[in-house]
């Protein structure tokens, strides 16, 4: 008899259920970030996912406008959903200026839609997990969102990354100082932001197009030079490079190891509206593309209020960084909460059980009680489904002496301890695997 | 000059921002719940904030046709924002069935959206904060959501809080032993669902337009027996209480004290979906209703697969836990992340500074460095808005000595110490005030 009423339990394309195995581990990843960022006294903020379609509209260039979830409520006020953290954290900060401390240091972790098509790794809902500084021009704040990139992926497990780094200020220099025209400075930014995929050879044919032959020659030379950070300065020494001394010294400072720290002039980042350092992450044995980017813009609340804010800050690609970790097997052994199940024999028996799972509870040793006097096999099975690593069996026998089995489910061997000393038993062990 | 492209930085009315010192307490409260959920072997999912409107819509009632946010998409897909967390569930799991666990037991704390009216304590962007257990008739299943709600409460700190519980095969049990139509009787479940609001007399008049005086008053009189569990049962004793007594039972043996709990005939608990045990959780010196409610609910997936699946969970008004909490002087003291501020002088003791902010980020202990060489005075002031304790100086006198200068900004005290032992002195202090 099949009821034809049922609807098929779909979601749509581009968003994602995450079942609790996925969710153990991006909690797990989750964790390990926001404790980074808060070990540098970034507090978190929230702001609403639905906001004002006038707030967020205008803000995200064209692309913005197509890709935006736009609807009309009840009361027909134009609304949208949130489509980054940056625009909605500027609307707050000005809303909430005099309260904030200054310069304002705020991590955000949510969830941002985009009406784009699906695709591998392109998801219509999506997190996205930044830091911003917003208020202070010091290039000390720049250094720190280095040092917090540096630190987020080293607490990950990476080894080999390589954060890329350089400046806005800098690329105009060179730009200027070779005569390129400003209304061809955008587009040769975003002929460089290619350079990953159409490599120097389509950088230079794509140049060519817009200038000369011998610029678009002198132009690849300096925006690709190689060697240590010192060599690229002695090439550089025609330039004014106080900027990028300073920054790079102050790297240094917050112990940012050499070998993980790249001054690319290559690096151009596409977005408009960055006007200092900038910053991008890879990792040179995944190919996934970057990891992270940013960088500065000044007048970040423009928009919305009078006063002048320069904001600094990174935003980690939390999707890109769990499908690394996978990679480089640094998400083994995430486990579900539950470490210990207490079976559930016949009613004679079930005030015993319910005491064991309340002492271990209490103790804060995450346990469970099977719901059914069902047969042992299938107790067995549903701990073996969810992993946990402990089966407690309480018989009459047991009782009888006021004792416990133990089972460990990976190797099958049982043990039988009095009941006194159950919860010392669960905390030694895992002291020991700690 | 006034800029009159400026736009207002507002928020719809009944969403809401959330500043860094409100985050503070709502991640606390947060954590001390998860924390009892996984205490309790629960594992948490997520699920999409847009899904097809087919999967959502009709199950909310006529209400929920009229509160649920829906929109067309690009591809004029029809859209709705998640209203609960209950159906996107089922829906998880009738997809998912063969591959969970089951019993399957979860925890989900996530935002919905009603297009309501908004008002105090009414918002139109809000948490819900929900356990489910999907698959088990078990009553010892519903013993351990109230027991659930018992470690919830006092985890938060709460003393003073009584779990009322009721079956609703008892009230049927009730209507059907007074000869009550089928047909009135969920009119008679919503009459006594208003009695907080209307008392005793109001219930009286109401139940008296749809059945004889003399029926109404013996109905009454019996959902709202006083007395002790026991003086309860005796008055009862023309009825079928084995489930009652059960339950009862069951929670005992779970360690859930008397007076934390209590058997209230009259809880009715208006939802329609409910069949068998329900729950509420009340603040006797709190006027705020009640903080949690739920109850068991069968054939939960019914609309997305031919199993029957029963469940029963609670809810938690996350936004009236905080309000009581504040009442009750619960969320005292709750301070944001950083700990220490590390001043800047000028260049020359840059490098120091930076030196002693790596040193205590990398021990875990929450500091930050000021961003500016402005006045001291400035960076003291920064730290008093942040609420940051400590606040350490390195002057060019503390270097030459390889000294720091800690100011403990609550008392003003300050206290010079080696640089070497600047990690033990914090950590001292961290163990000390814990």
């Amino acid at each position: 008899m099949t009821n034809s009423n049922l609807i098929t339990p779909e979601i749509l394309r581009g968003t994602r259920d995450f079942l609790p195995e996925e969710m153990a581990k991006r909690e797990y990843v989750l964790k390990k970030i926001v404790d980074v960022f808060r070990s540098f006294g970034y507090d978190t903020i929230e702001t609403p996912v639905i906001e004002y379609l006038s707030t967020l509209t205008g803000q995200y260039g064209e692309e913005g406008s197509k890709l935006m979830y736009t609807f009309e409520d009840n009361g027909g006020r134009k609304i949208a959903l949130r489509y980054d953290q940056t625009v909605p954290t500027a609307r707050l900060v000005a809303a909430n200026y005099k309260e904030l401390p200054m310069p304002f240091k705020r991590y955000q972790i949510s969830r941002v839609w985009r009406a784009d098509r699906p695709a591998k790794g392109r998801y219509r809902e999506f997190y996205q997990c930044d830091i911003d500084i917003i208020g202070t021009n010091s290039l000390l704040a720049d250094a720190e969102v280095a040092k917090v990139i540096y630190s987020v992926l080293r607490t990950l497990g990476f080894q080999n990354f390589v954060i890329k780094w350089n400046s806005r200020r800098f690329i105009n220099q060179i730009l200027s100082n070779l005569e390129i025209p400003e209304k061809t400075q955008g587009d040769v930014i975003r002929i460089f932001d290619k350079l990953g995929k159409i490599g120097k050879n389509g950088v230079f044919e794509e140049l060519s197009k817009i200038l000369a032959k011998e610029k678009a020659e002198e132009l690849l030379e300096t925006m690709t030079l190689s060697g240590t950070f010192s060599e690229k300065l002695e090439k550089l020494k025609n330039y004014d490079t106080a900027e990028i001394r300073e920054f790079h010294s102050l790297c240094e400072n917050f112990g940012i190891p050499e070998e993980n720290l790249e001054f690319d002039i290559s690096l151009a980042r596409g977005l408009d509206y960055y006007t200092g350092v900038i910053f991008e992450a890879i990792l040179p044995d995944v190919e996934i593309g970057s990891v992270c980017g940013g960088g500065r813009y000044d007048d970040l609340c423009g928009r919305f209020m009078e006063e002048k804010l320069s904001g600094t800050g990174v935003s980690f690609g939390f999707d890109r960084l769990i499908t690394a970790m996978e990679e480089k097997w640094l998400l083994q052994n995430i486990k579900l909460n539950s470490e210990v199940l207490v079976t559930y024999f016949d009613e004679g028996t079930l005030q015993y059980s319910q005491e064991i799972v309340n002492d271990l509870q209490n103790a804060q040793i995450s346990s469970e009680i099977y719901f059914e006097a069902a047969k042992l096999g299938k107790q067995m099975k549903y701990a073996d489904k969810k992993g946990i690593p402990f089966v407690i069996f309480c018989g009459s026998d047991e009782i009888k002496n006021d004792m416990v089995k133990i089972k460990m489910m990976k190797t099958g061997k049982e043990k039988i301890i009095p009941r006194t000393q159950l919860v010392q038993y669960f905390e030694g062990f895992s002291s020991e695997t700690e």
